[in-house]
């Protein structure tokens, strides 16, 4: 997606040796809406022939993106949280996630009442590097007995092999934006 | 707002002798983003004539509420994050902010390249209990020297004390349903 790439050209920053891309003035910290409009339209363009019921993702960067693609697809929007709360009850699927930014292992976790075997869910996050999100997600589904139809990433580190474990389970992945390498200099899309 | 009130009747459950009203099958964990999409345009009939020029929320359950609601503004959106991560600099504001939910306190935090001394912010969360999110949002935007122009929130507990805090401060407040009472047998609005 030209306009996602050409966003992180201008206003991307690469920190610490080309290891970690700052997206925070757009993505994940400050949002533009207007663009997560059109990053909605093209996940609903690649997956909206997919009879999808429901969108599951991740708290908190992959939040704002899913709401807004929701709207294209007409579903209800879920997010797995990272902890519990008194407000679930405890009747719930949890499933481990490895942590890159924050380091350490977390729990996601989704209420069983909202994930049934019916549903044809579609995965979406900010960032897809090591993948540990999207695996967590997938478990979750995998443990309603729903079925993923596919995932829908804003960013993906190709140089990373969270696609390729993706992918190698047989989950169409489609990311709007593809790195293929960083440095200090700069950054290549595929 | 009379939709709003109608689906909490609908498909809000009272829990723990009424302490709890869970509403997280339509707001803050399956989220309703039609539903949404009115909030959004109720905020925006309350405080479009504000010169908004950005929306704060906290994560995780305002995200998606604050990102409909900020196509309607056309503005960007901030969420406050919960905790550090690798991703933020260090250049940033924080409050502390005592959580009734999860219990004890937890720091938020937004980066200060994204609140101008020129900015006009509008705060959005999903719920107003005791205030202690709003009072950190609050301190951050005045920390950054910009001004508060008013907070919408979807729930107001108006039994707690938050909402006569937010006031107190001269915050104007526009909660779209206010909970006069709850207890096992139901709940009655303002």
């Amino acid at each position: 997606m030209k306009l996602l790439e050409e966003r992180i050209r201008r206003d991307g920053r690469i920190r610490e040796n080309g290891t970690i891309l700052k997206v925070d003035s757009f993505l994940n910290h400050q949002m533009d809406v207007t663009l997560f409009n059109e990053i909605g339209k093209e996940f609903f363009r690649l997956f909206g022939d997919e009879r999808v019921t429901k969108i599951l993702t991740v708290e908190a960067s992959g939040i704002g993106i899913a709401c807004v693609a929701g709207q294209y697809f007409d579903v209800p929007v879920l997010f797995a949280k990272k902890s519990k709360t008194k407000n679930i009850d405890g009747s719930v699927y949890t499933a481990p996630v490895e942590s890159f930014t924050h380091g350490g292992v977390y729990d996601v976790m989704v209420a069983k009442d909202f994930l049934l075997p019916s549903d044809r869910v579609l995965l979406i996050d900010d960032f897809l590097a090591n993948g540990a999100a999207l695996e967590g997600l997938i478990s979750i589904v995998e443990q309603a007995g729903a079925t993923v139809v596919g995932a829908g990433v804003c960013v993906e580190k190709a140089f990373q092999p969270g696609g390729e474990r993706i992918r190698a389970k047989g989950v169409r992945v489609e990311a709007l934006a593809r790195i293929k390498s960083m440095s200090g200099e700069g950054l290549e899309f595929c």
